[in-house]
């Protein structure tokens, strides 16, 4: 009897399934995958065309939840930023900026005026 | 001459302009910009309405330099996080995502097969 429950539960120790949240590097060329769902139930990641770069350089999976994503504007086609922005209009968004300021006003602290200076510290580039 | 010199210093350093990257809190509805620019030269704020979103939840002001944005898809319409990852194709992307594995799968080292696994350790949540 003792030694059954102990079998039990060591299957159910391997069968155990875990949620993980990760974040994919940054690479260019989201394209090769298919998405479904939305709304409450959370958008999901469908079908992903084998050797896309959405396979092979993003390493997405059928049944990933896709939690948010971010966008890189190196190059942006203008109209193609405005489309992003505008289709992001409803939903939380979050940006990373890069803004010029008097030294003197640098934040010291590491979130000042609802902003959050990313890292352990401002990064400072010398303009003068 | 050596106290002319000593006050154009000081005139420097209180003038000097330092470029600093900041990330956003991440907050809806990021409506009252307008953009400008895009291509090699940048995505930069060029009008933020006062009192919108934009101004008030998000901090941004003209001139600020649109690196990236985080969009998160808590409660996205399908339609729109087509409209979205088909715009961002293109482009330099990273995803946020919740993925379901076997716990003897969840990776130990901080990147595995592309991905990064966020924080200093994956975040498990038991799902049975």
């Amino acid at each position: 009897m003792e030694t059954q429950t102990r079998v039990m539960e060591e299957a159910a120790k391997t069968s155990e399934l875990v949620e993980i949240i990760l974040e994919t590097e940054a690479r260019a060329g989201a394209s090769g995958i298919s998405v479904a769902g939305g709304g409450k139930e959370g958008l999901f990641v469908s079908h992903v065309l084998r050797e896309s770069p959405a396979a092979k350089a993003l390493s997405l999976k059928e049944g990933d939840q896709l939690l948010s994503a971010r966008v890189y504007f190196e190059n942006v086609r203008y109209e193609d930023a405005l489309r992003i922005l505008k289709c992001a209009e409803p939903y939380k968004v979050s940006f990373c900026l890069k803004r010029t300021v008097p030294r003197s006003d640098v934040p010291r602290s590491p979130t000042a005026g609802g902003l959050e200076v990313k890292g352990p510290q401002a990064k400072l580039a010398k303009l003068m």
